[in-house]
């Protein structure tokens, strides 16, 4: 090593799960003996390792924060380790903090920071929680004897601009001062977790190489991974250097990122599954990181799967049932039940009425035999036929959309009896463009404990369909979309003849008005100047406010997007917390 | 009058809905110039009147302030008015101000407070949208030279210690420090939108008390009234005097609080629907108020019935289904339906399956009969043995729940398909009770669009019954729930001579062990020493948790209870957001 004296920085790229102190606990432990054995001198945990993010309301608990914060303490390492924790109020006036505690430095455990900038907007509310410090931390480890300047997520961010808050504070900026006034600092670290978008990484890598080049030293982040309820962690922690080096641990995979802060290239990926190493990426100087579409997509087929995967683990559900329509939502809702807890635990269920097509049927057939799920198709037109004649008054006096909702509704409570009867967990396939739209049957195919592909639009799921194809291809494996799938025109089969533009914009047109207004925050007016016809955009908003009261009781989606849905402020039911399905 | 020079002071108990800018002002307008009518020199609104209380992220958007204030401004008055708005921040770092207008002052519109304690904890959220002011304001009026301090609502608690926050601030003793400095106050007034629960008027009662005592001059709060989604507000403007006297404005309607500082017996209220005059409380010196079971009952009935009113009124929606079983339950929903929207507006659906006994069916006639609403019989049965029939080799390998819920999501197509046809919303029956228990149906008979008994615990939900008992005597009319539907044992004849209690612990025993744990945030181990048996305890609380993502995905229902659902910290979903449904 170059500078045998200092040693190793152990990044520790950490998948908690949310509230199980216990559990998490053990699991720090286990990261921190593996980076031991590869010779680390000093450990850093993710944002609130021990409890895992985001806790919400658990916080609102003294008890939790004081259990949090002691079992913290207690967890049995040979090394120093920074291990993020809420810390209990100092004062009764106090809110707890979200701080960084020092354990296993032949000391007492000290807390030595507490995270300055505390996002409160889109999916953050730690304003809620957390009272703020005014200060950066230093820690000083025994071991290895490193001086670390010590931050927490959001801290970082105000020195690049990458913040929409407007802090009082810049804490990088404050450590930067600090050693221009003399405080020696070999590196400083962060502990993150910092949620997945597609352009997320670009971001994070900005922001990691301004801290660098404005500290002078060595910046190190370490990033939680995985999914916890409706929220995705990418990993990815990663290390930067001030003359532009970069290295980047790999995504969605736990594990360790083991840094020498005084050789770039000499940086390790340790990951905690030997199946699971994807390998480390690097930087050198101001080369930027290229990401073609297919990598963007590839990332996000990894995002979805490792959100299902985990909301299943994490909850004790262990099978899986779905409707397969013959449709493209449900064959790729299909591809990410079978890749996060195997084929062998995923049924799907084709149910056909009088308006689903031949080829639906053999497709949703083709599908579940190529990826090796079980299968089975139950018919619902005799149930469809009693159950209108027994209302055939109503209906034919009423709307017509409670004639289709009734088929999507029949389906609903076969998947749901699936469920109940085999301790599944049903999931709902419907996707982010149909979704905003409310095209798509309250209690009928929006029922499910999840919604894999909520936060994906239509156009990505097309996408997707096409990494899991490649896929299967790869493993010399029939690829489970198939052409007919891919190809036809997309529609709901709930009438006869019914296509989805004959109600909504063609997909690409709805894809790139909703993305303007929901992740840019545009109005019909801007959306209108950037090529699209006002009328389209009118009539989109107006579906996705009249049709807000859906989203309120969909299963939680996992988000992929930057922004919640829905900025309109008309609707007396207009609310934040879209977030949390 | 005993001052002729000061005049009156109106507080305007304002029933606004969230988001709606324009229609709020407009009805302001109105109220103001209906104060100014009989005589009020100055008018006091509740909190952020213009917007309506609780805003939430509509606040995230910063035209949306900038627009609230400007309309603020330009309301039409001829006196004096103190407005509630958010008020845009005076530099880029700064949040919003849960502020003060002071407009109709023969000046430019000023402001004159903005909120100095902000409530962050169960269903409050202000620090995510606002900064804190440092200091209480004062407005100075021209119309009856009024010296008024100015307070928004949590700022008159921190004195009489009824917050659970630790503030570093108490403006009403700021204020009376600045009135022993010699600061001349005729009275403090505090725009509130302080929600209900069933003990709220009292604590109300002591902080208003306590702050005229502190001030040493009279102290006036302007509530909120009405449901704004699942947070329901009482009203109850009051007024206090220093030596303990109160005048307490009607709940549950929109008003004007006429208060003559100078005379506490001089105090009048005008409603603004002449019909609704409840009439004044007046308490002199430190008399208390006496609630007996039947006020609070009584009270409860007129919460849940304006939850649901103002619901439909502030979402446009017209008319109501609910299906009818002939429980407890869906006849008191149907009372409180037929009370919010008018029976003819109502339909109620009996769906009998092969459970459903003769007196269920009866019963559930009865009752629709009795309201006058809309009323039609569905069996169920044919569908039933077909859907079963279907599926019958999964039904008899697995639990026999799947098998029970069948029957109550048939039965939510049914009430959807006529919601849908009709342009009706479905109104969800359970209880409280049940509803944490998960002792109800997922797509079933927890479908619709708001469950007005959400909140309200099942021994309640009798009393409820006895309330629209009476009310209908009291017009001469039949009661509708009768005696049959009181006194069989609660079932939900999904099964085989099934018995709630055969599942669950005796109403009266469940309903204490949930009051414990979710109002008074009492474990296991406190509530069993209240005298519960500990095993019950704890298989209520494991039910409650293990069902908490059932909750997650209902209709909102309103709240009237002071804490929020679960507070059992170990499942990894657990989430704070209750409060909005």
């Amino acid at each position: 090593m170059g500078n045998q004296s200092k040693g190793l920085i152990a990044l520790l790229q950490f998948n908690p799960t949310v509230g199980d102190l216990a559990g998490n606990a053990q699991r720090l432990q286990e990261m921190v003996r593996l980076a031991h054995s590869h010779d680390a001198s000093v450990c850093v945990s993710t944002e609130l390792a021990i409890c895992g993010y985001p806790p919400r309301d658990l916080l609102m608990q003294p008890s939790f924060i004081q259990i949090a914060q002691d079992m913290a303490k207690e967890i049995h390492v040979d090394i120093p380790v920074l291990v993020g924790t809420p810390t209990v109020p100092e004062n009764q006036r106090e809110q707890p903090g979200n701080g960084v505690l020092l354990i296993g430095n032949q000391a007492p455990a000290k807390v030595v920071a507490r995270k300055q900038l505390l996002p409160t907007y889109d999916v953050f509310d730690e304003a809620r929680y957390f009272d703020a410090d005014d200060r950066p931390g230093i820690a000083r480890t025994i071991n290895g004897s490193f001086e670390l300047g010590v931050t927490v997520c959001e801290d970082a961010w105000q020195v690049s601009g990458e913040t929409p808050s407007e802090y009082n504070a810049d804490p990088i900026e404050q450590l930067a001062e600090w050693g221009r006034q003399g405080v020696q600092l070999d590196a400083t670290v962060n502990l993150s977790a910092s949620p997945y978008h597609a352009e997320k990484i670009q971001t994070r890598l900005r922001v990691a190489r301004t801290a660098a080049e404005c500290l002078n030293h060595p910046f190190l982040l370490a990033n939680q991974v995985g999914g916890n309820d409706d929220l995705l962690f990418d990993g990815r922690s990663l290390a930067a250097w001030p003359n532009g080096d970069v290295v980047i641990a790999p995504a969605w995979e736990e594990g360790i990122l083991l840094v020498d802060v005084n050789d770039s290239t000499r940086s390790q990926w340790i990951p905690m599954k030997q199946e699971e190493n994807s390998g480390l990426i690097q930087l050198s100087s101001k080369s930027v990181l290229e990401q073609d579409e297919e990598t963007v997509l590839e990332a996000l087929a990894d995002a979805v799967v490792l959100g299902l995967r985990d909301y299943c683990r994490k909850s004790g559900i262990q099978r899986i049932v779905l409707g397969l329509s013959g449709g493209i939502d449900s064959a790729v809702a299909a591809c990410v039940a079978c890749a996060a807890v195997g084929p062998e635990k995923v049924l799907g269920l084709s149910m056909p009425s009088r308006f689903s097509s031949d080829h639906s049927k053999s497709d949703a057939k083709f599908t579940a035999e190529s990826l090796g799920m079980e299968y089975a198709s139950i018919p619902i037109d005799n149930l469809h036929h009693l159950l209108e004649s027994q209302i055939e008054t109503v209906l034919s006096n009423g709307l017509p959309v409670a004639r289709e909702n009734i088929q999507a509704r029949l389906r609903a409570i076969l998947v749901m009896s699936h469920a109940n009867a085999q301790q599944r967990m049903a999931i709902a396939t419907g996707n982010k463009s149909e979704l905003a739209q409310g095209y798509c049957t309250l209690y009928g195919d929006m029922a499910g404990g999840y919604t894999p592909l909520g936060d994906v639009y239509k156009m990505e799921v097309y996408g997707l369909a096409h990494v899991f194809n490649n896929r299967a291809r790869k493993i010399g494996k029939e690829p489970p979309v198939n052409e007919s799938t891919l190809t036809k025109p997309p529609s709901a089969e709930l009438a006869p003849d019914q296509r989805d533009d004959d109600t909504l914009p063609p997909y690409a047109v709805l894809d790139s008005i909703l993305k303007y207004h929901i992740e840019e925050g545009y109005g019909a007016d801007e959306i209108a100047s950037k090529g699209h016809e006002r009328e389209t955009v009118v009539s989109v908003l107006r579906r996705l406010e009249a049709n807000e009261h859906k989203r309120w009781q969909m299963a939680p989606a996992p988000r992929v997007s930057p922004r919640a849905f829905g900025q309109g402020w008309r609707h007396p039911l207009a609310s934040r917390h879209d977030w949390r399905r």
